[in-house]
């Protein structure tokens, strides 16, 4: 009994999933995964490799995937988004940045443009410069994202996009979280955390072990390990990750760390390389208390989907 | 066609909306008129004031009502929970701090004990230590909470204390997010938001008028307004509120406010008597998006409820 929304219209999928399109992480076997599974596959094209993009897009096979971008990177290297086009991506992902500069090549070459913002004016904003779904995420969703809490967040949004269909991410990682998101009126969510430590994904295998261990109760988000990373974020968006050792460290020294920054970044790649969770950031949501072990990715989309199925039945249950 | 949950069977509720005890807010009149439409209203106790809850306590008539407390602040006056008792509340709430001086008196008293937590690990406490409802309290709320989102929060908490059935707050001002707490898995909600601007709150008039026209886009969670008013809040607990000129000008100046405090609280008191929005506190949380005028308690209820029952049938409907 598949649940039909204005997101599994438009894309005609089973389940009202999309895998969050994880910089480094969604890769395409990842992507092509989710897409078998049901749900909508992106890749992670992040800051703009263009090498790690040709590399991956290939590898969904036959399988039609989308593609996400961090505008504002996307801005400096324009390039990627002909090269992403290219491939007929089932739909572009954009966040973090103006649509404007990308969004009428998008729709000119007939691609379904998904904004993610992460407040009520940035979702007018999107919904005037043409996006065709708004992803309302909040500050509970893993990685970069911003204040707002995604419960009282998408119904706001919904209340000022009018006709838009809004997809709520940022804490959902099991089929209680969608069904809630759709209660809220959203026509999907997006899920990072459920699929960082899926086994497709190209997170190491060291760091998926500390992800599945975690406690939602222990992330934290700020700009350390932007700063660490090197990486010149817009100071409006924060990283959400574990607190681990390398955070307790530098919480709260941002000007120590920079000064200290060509140490601490190499620090960091070593790290990172070796998938040692107590320096290398493990880049997971608050959602991560309903994460228990690494699973394939169509197990977790299955899962979630069906669950939501068997919750909204339930729910209509305490209707007496 | 009334939601059931262990909420509503417990206090025979119509709806399973728990009014927030909101300190100097949710006095003896809105607790009485939440009550009389259906659901559990609470009085605010907060800090202790005596003369306060004895004012209070008999203004809601014969309406029986709840009572909550700050839990580190009734340590320090433990004669208020007995004068609470005195009254055969219908609940005794406590939030922000340690259970066990007082659950064993409250249990005695036969009255039934809503503990709020604010993190997984303090659920299992509160679970420990004898709550019968425990309420997963997110960082979207108004007043004082944490960091962590209701979203994720809530079935975290719930596959963490068993068979103890758990409320939703944070976030939460219209049937929808009545209709997604109960998603999750909540037997109901705890909403203070949607009150503090209700016709029977003990809110100046020009806060209500401040707060009804605000969007959620613009409140922050800080510790500047509990330093202004010198209240010694444990550093875990911060205060959600507009983000006004008066925070604005002590943002990341908390060392500076309390330099100054003699001069700073008088102008506080001095602005909050006069419902100077622009000085005092309007303490509401990230759903005053939700919140567009101000209107009865009892209207607030019914709107709530009725909007969440046809919010359930309608996401059966999605289901095909």
């Amino acid at each position: 009994m598949p649940i039909v929304t204005p997101l599994t219209e438009q894309f005609e999928l089973e389940f009202p999933i999309i895998l969050a399109p994880m910089a480094g992480f969604s890769g395409g076997a990842l992507a092509a995964a989710v897409g078998r599974a049901g749900g909508l596959g992106l890749i992670g094209g992040g800051y703009g490799d263009g090498d790690w993009l040709k590399r991956e897009l290939p590898l969904a096979g036959n399988e039609k995937i989308g593609v996400g971008f961090i505008t504002w990177s996307l801005a400096k290297k324009p390039e990627l988004l002909d090269l992403a086009l290219d491939h007929k991506p089932r739909a572009m992902f954009l966040s973090f940045g103006d649509l404007k500069p990308f969004a009428g090549k998008i729709a000119a070459a007939g691609v379904p443009l998904i904004a993610q913002v992460q407040t009520v004016a940035d979702a007018k904003i999107a919904a005037s410069e043409g996006a065709q779904f708004i992803v309302a995420q909040g500050s509970e969703a893993g990685g970069h994202g911003s204040g707002r809490g995604t419960l009282p967040l998408v119904p706001a949004v919904i209340d000022a996009v009018g006709k838009i269909p809004v997809i709520a991410a940022g804490g959902i990682a099991d089929g209680r979280g969608l069904a809630a998101a759709l209660a809220l009126g959203a026509a999907g969510v997006v899920c990072g955390t459920a699929f960082y430590a899926s086994r497709e994904a190209l997170t190491h295998e060291r760091i998926k072990a500390a992800a599945v261990a975690a406690s939602g109760d222990n992330t934290v988000r700020s700009s350390i390990f932007d700063i660490a990373r090197r990486i010149d974020w817009p100071k409006r968006w924060t990283i959400r990750t574990l607190e681990n050792a390398f955070h307790r460290e530098w919480a709260g020294k941002p000007e120590a760390l920079e000064a200290d920054a060509t140490i601490q970044a190499q620090r960091y790649r070593d790290a990172a390389a070796a998938g040692d969770a107590d320096v290398a950031a493990v880049i997971v949501g608050e959602a991560i208390d309903l994460v228990h072990e690494i699973r394939p990715a169509a197990e977790i989309v299955r899962s979630i989907g069906q669950d939501a199925e068997r919750r909204i039945a339930a729910l209509n249950g305490l209707v007496t």
